[in-house]
Order: structure tokens, then C-alpha cells, then sequence
């Protein structure tokens, strides 16, 4: 039933589309931004196994096949007839693009190649850093960053925070007043510095985004290692999630692992908390099953949410999609429910939930 | 034969038997305090698969009945001779109510409904601000404070804290001195705050407690939204279990989840630390059995307790009793043990390591 | 196949070979420090069913023999037999020595027992602690500990830090200038202290071992009590990783549990850090091949390591080593792989990680 059930994949990114050779093609499957050292691959590992799984058969390959022979084939066929296949074996009917990393294929294109609708994710931090690079004065930071997000958002299904990246989750939650606000905007003027770490001003842009009115994801839990993990962890931010429930704006705590379950409990407790799957399912590989059932312990089912986090390979769209729909099969087998209950729980997990919550 | 063995609920609260609407049954069945948002349902969860499954036979309809039925057949019952139905298939022996929370049906009352013998579980905040509501000076409050629990607990088997709620478990854990005592509640009673939130206070309380002897019940882990979830971790009070472990008063860590691996190996480094699975296993639905091994990774055997932390509904004694009854049995199910080995640990965990710890 | 295959053990400890009695025996099951309260045996646990399962057979007893039964048959074989019968059936290939702890068989003639090849492993604190008590000037501790550390080292495999037991992993980890670390030592030996705990010296035991060039192990997560939890969770240290990752010195986690997922994705986005089951295993009974998968869900496959942290009894290294085989092929077992990737993957985790790590 879930093969045949078009995902809804609520946070994803461009796809590039040049020739890779096998270390290239490696360092996309990874979240390592660093080479290996001898000895290691980073395609001898969750993501690796998972990739030659799902993604072999949609090039005309059997299962598991080894790694040279795919990426043999993959370049036989050429990356963008690759990249087609593997987006269209994805079954995906809606995709919710963050802009805010580059690749050749990314926008409603990427979405078409899909085969899917689009609608766009706004990354905050990209927006108030293009605000200040175009020499606003720091008393007009606030309303021109206000401006521009309304300006960048108006089509968006969504706007997103790197907070995590940026300072960590462990951040004074409290609106900063216009004047602080200015005041930090100054320094980082003075400074110019490029990249935007101020807290004042990063939670800042979470205030003006609950202002605007769209869902806000969020990131949360493990990625490349510019973040802090221990400061990653969803419940940190409790007291911000109190605060803003009475505007009702949605919160969805991207990844979230190694602290799901954590993230569930948010979740259980405040109306307006999401949590997504994304990124985790796509490099657990075999463990995938065993994870998500762990999203599923406290939520309300009309909680959880699916996306791939997919980025610069297409096959990590493929990889995504196919370890949800597995990983979802197994636990609604796994589990004690009425054969209703279980379909109309894939189909919310799957879009429905999304698309209610993103008003798609 | 887990079937036929009476448990020992060594930790629940008082039950309504109002008649409920759908909504007012479904804020019982879970920790959220406030209302789901639209396209959300707090049944729709872990919670509310495992009353269907668990509580629908106690009312003669088929597990897994939709929730509109199971309410339509309650209420055809009546609240309250459901109430007494749920409670008896439980499969009770003995119940310890901690008497701190209001509902029609508490005390031996509520025992007696359950088939099951009786005892308090003492509230130590309750007491607390009792003596402090009361009027008495500050220099007298510790002297106060010391026969007022030592009156409320004379025929209790246990005193509980509810430190995560009231501060977090990040507590300085040395033993305040009388002066302290005195000046925190003098400026407590100058305040005219009614909710004990002081850590000086708090951490009498705990002290108090210890010189009386009975054993400690821990709030640890997650509940409803009032904690701060990484601060109700119980390896943050590390210390204070080394500390009063001469005094060898037992202190059980309540719930502990998502921190109970970290609870088990407290249990396992620390004799006088135990941990009980009470609201952990009512609220996650097809997912306890996995989690309940987990509480079995680290700790002794007989360092391990049941309770259903059961609030509100009778139906949450009968989930809390089933959920751990199936749990267990997979677990015994699962783990390479010679039969004797595994009866032996169902009757450890079912009542017989309460009845030592509680003396019952 | 995994029974075949002899484990390279990373990190192992001396063992005992008096004559033990029951209590004495169960003393060296735990990590327990102080003995266990009434009503409760360190037997009665996870351990000691992984004890009765695993080492009642190479004493000739049944597997799951009751513990009173096997201790008889352990004392009429006598310990030095039933140690080396244990040793033998651990089937190991080669033995890392932390020789830091005492113990009645330890070094080449532990190895030569269990019929292994032996390296040692330095443990940092023990050499320094040496240096200081031989009363070397403050201004001299800097070279004069990078000298003994060389000496010490010289045929080593690894060195160990026990930063968790000593301060905790929420460390400063940038190098501590050489004036500061005379100021230090010159506090530590005017207050003529033993045990190091001073952070500045403990971070400088570090660096120095940095330029060692040796890997370098670290206690991460569990043990015995006289850690502090929180405090050991190997995402701490993060900063420190980074920093030496231009080094190629390999840092390998031991232990991590709970943290073993903090741990994986450690080892996922750092070139410079693996990570070791050590301990867990021995310590989880039935739970470990759980346990085991989720090392395994973020790690490259090359940077997960075998170790059983084997200390006291020769039935830990029986018990370390069983518990990983059957782990180990249970995971194999459930996972969607080729033949030819599971065998590959064991080999690497049995052996062959290790090898190249530890250049033997």
C-alpha cells in the first residue's frame, strides 16, 4: 500500500547533476566534510548499503550491487538521465524546497524532474544575511529584514532556522526588544562578519518568523559537525515552544536523532510541535526500522511528519523515500492494529499531516 | 502466568467517575494540558491504541473497537461501574496512592474497588505547603515540616518528591542548614507564594524525608509540560544518592524515560537507587516492550519496580497493568533464560521487589 | 564464521586467579562498588545470566547452570584452570593491556594464557602520577612527563585517558600553555595530592599524548560510580576532536553507552574518531545484540572496534568475547546485506579496524 502512496517529502535541497567519480560521489553520502582517513569509506557504512539497496534496481541493476558497478552504470547512463530515474522511483507528489544551499537542479525544476508539485521552504538566516550584506543601517535592520522575509516568503510553504548551526538551541527564548535588536545588528556591521551568530539576532529572526505566520522548521539533532550535538537537543528551546503556542504558528523539529525522543515528548505536550523524520532515515541504513519506530513512542500520530533532507544526490531522494516506506511497513506490520488503523496511519504520516500543516 | 499474577501498583492517583465526553476522556489520555490543535487527536496515539486494545474487552467489545463505540459503551455502563470493571480486570494486589491529587475515587476506596490492599504514598510538596499555608513562622518551619510528614506518613509506604516539577533534578544536593531553612521560608511566607518552588525548601524537604526513613519516590523524566525535560534527567542528582546511601533509604526513580537507561545504571552502581516503569509503558503504546527492555539493561533484577502512574481514568490501570504484563512476557519471550530464571523474574518485578522496598 | 574468527581485544585488563566465594564473585560481575543491599545479587542480573550462558560450558556445566552449581565447578577446577579454560575459549587472537590496574595475570602472561599476542596500553594519569610522587619540580613536570610518557609508551599499542573518571568530558580542550601547567603542577604538589585531578594537568596528559602520535583511548559513558554521568558523554568533547583532527592521532571512544549514538555520529563526521563496544557488551546480558545495532547506525563500518574491558575474572573476557559473536551475527542476521558485505564487516569489527588503527 505505501508503494503505491505519493510522499509528500517537506524539506529538501538541490541536486547536482555534474559527472562524479567515486570519492565525489562518496562525499554526497556522507555528512563528513572532511576526506576519510585510510582505510575508510564513507560508502562502507549505513548510507553506502542503504544507496546500493533501493537505488541499484532503479538503474537496472539487482539489489546490493557493489559500488564500483554502480557508479559505473550511473555514469554510463549519464547524471541527469540518472538523476530522473532515481527522482521518479521516488513516487514523490509534493516536494518543499529549502533554497538556501546551492545545486544544479533545485526550484520547481527539481520538482518537475520529480515529477512532483513544489512549493518553497525560506531559509531565515539566508535572508537577514543578504539584508545586512546589502548595507542596511542597523537601526533599519528590523523592519527591512521583516520586509524582506515577507517579500521571500510569499509563496513559501515554510520558513526555516539554522539556529542549531548557528548558536545552538540552548538560547535565551525571550523576544529581544528593537533596541537590542539594533544594537547587535551595529556590532555585526562594524565587525563584517559574514556569517550571522549573533544570538540577539538570530532569535531575532525566529520572532520575526512567528510573526509572518508560516510553519517554521527548525533544526534540531545531528548533521555535519559545524554544530555542537549536546546543544542540538529540541527540548532546550521548551520555553520558546510556550511561548509562541498562543499565535498557533507550527513548529516542526527537523531530524531531531540522537534525541527523538526527546523531540516525541515536545511534541506529546505542545500543540504547536511537529516532528520530521528527515536526514535520519536516509543514513541509519538496515537501523532505519528500529529508529523510526522510536518517533512513534509519544506523539500523536497526526505529529509526525516525512521528508527526506535529501541533498546533492538524487539518489538520496530515492533512499529517503524507499526507507520510510520500509521502515513504515515494519512497523505497521510489527505492531498491534487494526488493519484501518494502519492505513490511515501511513497516509497521514506519508501527506496528510504535511499537507495540514503546511496548507498545501 | 503473568496473567495470574496480582501486581503491586506501587505508584497511582486517584480516578474520576464522571461521565466523560469524547474530549474530556481524551485529555485524560494524555500529558498535554491543553487542547489538540484542528486535525489532531490526543487519541489518535500510542495512548489511545492500547486503551482499544486493552480496555475494549473489559467492556465486552472487540480489541481495537473505534473509540466512538468504546465511549458509546461506556457510557451505556455508566462511569462508574465501568470504573470497577477496568479496575478488577487489572489484576491487582496491592495499590500505593499518592493521595496528592483530587478525583472522586481515591484512598482505600479505590483500592477496595480494585480488589486490591491498600497503602499512602505521602506527597512531600503537599505537606509542605500545608505548613506553610498555615501560617507558621519561618523559624519553625523545619521543626513544623518534620511532624507534620512524620503525622501524614505514619501509615504510608512511601513519600514522593516532585523536585523535576518544582525546580529540576539540577539541584544542589547538600543537606541546608537550619539558617537556610529559616531565611528560604521566611522569604517564601513574605512572598505569600502558595506553589513550593524554592531549591533551599526543596532540598529540605528531600533531607526530611530521609531522616524519616520511608522510601523516596523521584519524579524523573518526562510528564506533563510544567518540567523542563533536560533537567528531570536522574543522573543529574548523582551525588545525593552517594550521599544518603548509609542512611540505606531506598530511593525508587519514577518513570525516567527518555533518561531510564541512565536510571538503570544508577540503579546498578548505587544499592539504595531503584527504578520503576510507571507512566512510561501506559503512554507508548505497541512501542513498551521495546522500551521496557531497555529499563533491564543495567539494572539488577530486583532493583526493577512496577506502577501504572495511573491518573484520572481507570482505564489507565488497566493499560499500565496490560501493556506491562505483555511487555514482560515478550521480553521473557525473547531473552535466552532457563524457565525458572524467567518465572522468578516476572514475580521479582510483578510485586515481590516492591514488597521488600516498601515493606509491605 | 564469527566463532572462527580470533577477535583482536582492544582493551582488557589483569585478571584474579584466588579462589573466590560467592560474594567475591559477584563483586567482580558489577560495577557496583559497595555491596548490594538485602534481598538483591549482583548475579541476579544481566550480567550474570551472560556469565551462567556463556562460561558454564567451558567448565563442562550446562549453559544457564544455576550460579551456586558453577561456582562449585569453578573452585574444583580451581581458578588458575578454569581462568586459562575461559581465556582459551574467548578464542582471541591478540590482547591490548591496559596495565594501570593490578591484578594476578596480566601483560605477556595473560596473553600467553589465552594463547594471544600481546601490546600494551599506557594509561596516562598512572605515568604522570608516577612522575609527580618521584618529586620532580614543578618547573620540570612538562618534559619530565613527556619523557617518562615516551618511555612508557614505547612498546605500546595505545595510551588511555580516564578524563571522565578525573574531571568530566565538559572540558577546556585548548592546549594549556607550559607556564600554566608548572602553576599547576606547583599547586598539585604543595597540596601533596594523590589522585590527578586538576584540569589543566589532566588536558596537558592529553596534548602530550597528541604529540605522542600513539592512539589514544578514552573512557566515555558508563562505568563505576565514581563518575559523573552526564559529565562522560563523548559529544563533550567535540572542540578537542577537531582540534587534533590535522594530527591523524586516532581517538578511539570506549564504552560511550548511553551515548552510543552521540558516539556514532562522532565517528561518522570526525576522520580522527572511532569508537569500541568495550564493557557494554559485557555488562547488557540479552539486551547487547540490541545494543550492538546501535553502534551501528551512524559509524562507518571501519571505525567500529571490538574490546571486552575484561577485568578481574577471565569469565568478563569469555563473556565479552561470546556476547559480541552472538551480537554480532544477530545483526548480520537481521540486516539486508550480501553474503560477501557481511563477512567483510565482520572481519572488520572482529579484527581488522583494530589492526589498522593500532598498527599491529
Amino acid at each position: 500500500m505505501l508503494d503505491d502512496l505519493p510522499l509528500l517529502d517537506a524539506h529538501c535541497h538541490a541536486v547536482t547533476t555534474a559527472d562524479l567519480d567515486a570519492d565525489g560521489f562518496a562525499r554526497w553520502c556522507t555528512e563528513a566534510s572532511t576526506p576519510a582517513p585510510p582505510g575508510v569509506s564513507y560508502l562502507d557504512g549505513p548510507a553506502g548499503l542503504a544507496v546500493r539497496r533501493w537505488c541499484a534496481p532503479a538503474l537496472d541493476l539487482p539489489a546490493h550491487a557493489p559500488a564500483p558497478d554502480y557508479l559505473a552504470r550511473r555514469a554510463e547512463l549519464g547524471a541527469p538521465s540518472a538523476t530522473r530515474r532515481l527522482l521518479r522511483a521516488a513516487n514523490l507528489g509534493e516536494l518543499l524546497v529549502d533554497t538556501g544551499l546551492p545545486g544544479d537542479l533545485t526550484g520547481p525544476a527539481l520538482a518537475a524532474a520529480a515529477g512532483a508539485r513544489y512549493a518553497e521552504v525560506v531559509r531565515l538566516e539566508t535572508v537577514a544575511e543578504r539584508v545586512l550584506a546589502a548595507g542596511v543601517p542597523a537601526a533599519d535592520f528590523a523592519p527591512a529584514f521583516a520586509d524582506a522575509l515577507t517579500a521571500a516568503a510569499r509563496e513559501a510553504a515554510a520558513v526555516k532556522s539554522i539556529l542549531a548551526y548557528r548558536h545552538g538551541l540552548d538560547i535565551d527564548p525571550e523576544r529581544p526588544s528593537r533596541r537590542e535588536v539594533t544594537a547587535a545588528a551595529g556590532t555585526w556591521l562594524r565587525a563584517g562578519a559574514r556569517r550571522l551568530t549573533d544570538p540577539v539576532l538570530l532569535r531575532h529572526l525566529l520572532w520575526t518568523a512567528v510573526d509572518l505566520g508560516r510553519p517554521i522548521q527548525l533544526h534540531t539533532g545531528f548533521g555535519d559537525r559545524d554544530l555542537a550535538l549536546p546543544r542540538s537537543d529540541p527540548s532546550l528551546l521548551q520555553r520558546w515552544y510556550a511561548m509562541i503556542e498562543p499565535t498557533r504558528v507550527p513548529i516542526v523539529l527537523l531530524h531531531c536523532y540522537p534525541y527523538h525522543r526527546q523531540a516525541g515528548w515536545l511534541a506529546h505536550v505542545y500543540p504547536n510541535v511537529y516532528i520530521d523524520v528527515g536526514l535520519t532515515l536516509t543514513h541509519t541504513g538496515p537501523r532505519a526500522a528500529a529508529i523510526l519506530a522510536e518517533y512513534f513512542e509519544l506523539a500523536p500520530f497526526a505529529k509526525i511528519l516525512y521528508s527526506s533532507d535529501a541533498y546533492g544526490l538524487a539518489e538520496l531522494y530515492l533512499v529517503g523515500a524507499a526507507q520510510f516506506r520500509w521502515a513504515l511497513s515494519t512497523l505497521l506490520n510489527d505492531w498491534w492494529l487494526s488493519r484501518a488503523d494502519a492505513e490511515r496511519l501511513a497516509r497521514a504520516v506519508a501527506a496528510d499531516n504535511a499537507r495540514r500543516v503546511y496548507r498545501r
